[in-house]
C-alpha cells in the first residue's frame, strides 16, 4: 500500500508537471505545478531534486508513451516502408494531444536551455530512439543508403515536430508525410517491397 | 548624447541577453543577464517591463539580422532555385554560432512557453517572414504549386533549426539541402531556369 502510493504520488506530478508544461511552458514554476498536483513542495522534492528533474522525467516519460503507440504494434503485417509512413500520418493527428508534448518539449528543451540541464539527456535519448528505428526500418527494406535516409526521416520529423505549436503553419496539413514517401521512393524503398 | 547612450545600454543588454539565452538557456535569471551586462536590474527594468519582453526583443533582433543576411543580396545574378538553396548551404555554417538563436531559439520558445507568452509573436513573425521569402522565390520561379513549396521547405528549414543543438545529429552533415533540392526539382525549378 504504501509503496502504491509513492508510485501514485509521482504519476500525479508527473501528469499535473506534463499538463502544465504543456499549457504553460517550461519555465512554469514549482509552486504552480504542485498546486496543480495537490501536493506540497515538500513531497515534491522527496520524489525530484529539483523541478529541471522534474522536467526530465516528465519528457522521458512522454516520449516514453510516444515510441510505445508508435513504433510497436503491426509489426507483422506492415513493410518497413509502412511502418515509417505510418508515424508521419500520425503526426498531424496528435499534434494537439499530450502525447505531442514529448518531442516537441524535447527540441525546446535542446534549444532553449542550456547544455548541462538534465531534461538535455532524456530529449537527446528520445530523439537517438526515434533515429535508430528509422535506421532498423530503412535496413530491413535494403535502403540504397539506410543512414542517409534516417538522417533525412529524423529531420522531417523534427521539422514537423518544431511546427507543432505554430498556429500559423498547422493551420495547414503538414507536408511531412508527402515528403518522407519522396524520400522512401528515392532510396528504393517501394511501397510493395515487403520484408 | 542622452540617445546615444540610451541606444547603446539597450544594444548591451540585447548582446547580453542573446549571449545568455544562447549559452545558458531562455530559463536563465534576470540577476545573471544584469551582471553580464553590467548594469542595475533597475535599467534593465527602464528598457524592458520584463525579462519575456527582453526575450521577444532578442528573438526579434536576431532573427532580423538573419533575415538581412541569408534573404537579401545577389537578387540579380542568382536564379530563385539558386536564392533558396544559399539559405540551406549557409544552414551548417551558421548552425554554431549566434546568427542560430534566431530560429532555433524562436521554436524552442513557440514549443516551450506559454501561449500568451510576449516571445511567441516574434518567433512566429520570423517563421512567417521566412515562409513568405520561399513562398515569393517559389512563385518567381513559376513552381508548380508554389505554396506547397514553401511549406516543405519550411518544414526542412525548421527540421534543420530543431536539430541545430543536437549534438548527435549536427555532428554529421545536415540533410537538408539535398532534400530541399529533391523538391525545387519535384516543383519544377531546374537549376538553369533564370527568372
Amino acid at each position: 500500500m504504501a509503496l502504491k502510493n509513492r508510485a501514485s504520488i509521482r504519476e500525479r506530478l508527473l501528469d499535473a508537471a506534463t499538463d502544465l508544461f504543456y499549457r504553460e511552458g517550461v519555465t512554469v514554476g514549482v509552486r504552480e505545478i504542485c498546486r496543480h498536483a495537490g501536493i506540497s513542495k515538500r513531497t515534491l522534492y522527496q520524489k525530484f531534486p529539483s523541478k529541471d528533474e522534474l522536467l526530465a522525467a516528465s519528457i522521458a516519460e512522454q516520449t516514453r508513451s510516444w515510441h510505445e503507440r508508435f513504433t510497436t504494434g503491426s509489426q507483422d503485417e506492415s513493410t518497413p516502408r509502412e511502418r515509417i509512413l505510418d508515424i508521419f500520418a500520425q503526426l498531424d493527428e496528435v499534434a494537439h494531444s499530450h502525447l505531442w508534448i514529448g518531442f516537441s518539449t524535447a527540441f525546446a528543451v535542446i534549444n532553449g536551455v542550456g547544455a548541462d540541464h538534465p531534461a538535455r539527456a532524456s530529449a537527446c535519448q528520445a530523439i537517438e530512439q526515434l533515429r535508430d528505428f528509422f535506421l532498423l526500418r530503412a535496413e530491413e527494406a535494403g535502403a540504397s543508403d539506410a543512414d542517409l535516409l534516417s538522417r533525412q526521416l529524423m529531420l522531417i520529423f523534427s521539422g514537423a515536430s518544431a511546427h507543432a505549436r505554430v498556429r500559423e503553419v498547422r493551420s495547414q496539413d503538414s507536408p511531412a508525410k508527402e515528403i518522407a514517401g519522396m524520400l522512401l521512393d528515392s532510396a528504393g524503398l517501394l511501397s510493395t517491397a515487403r520484408r
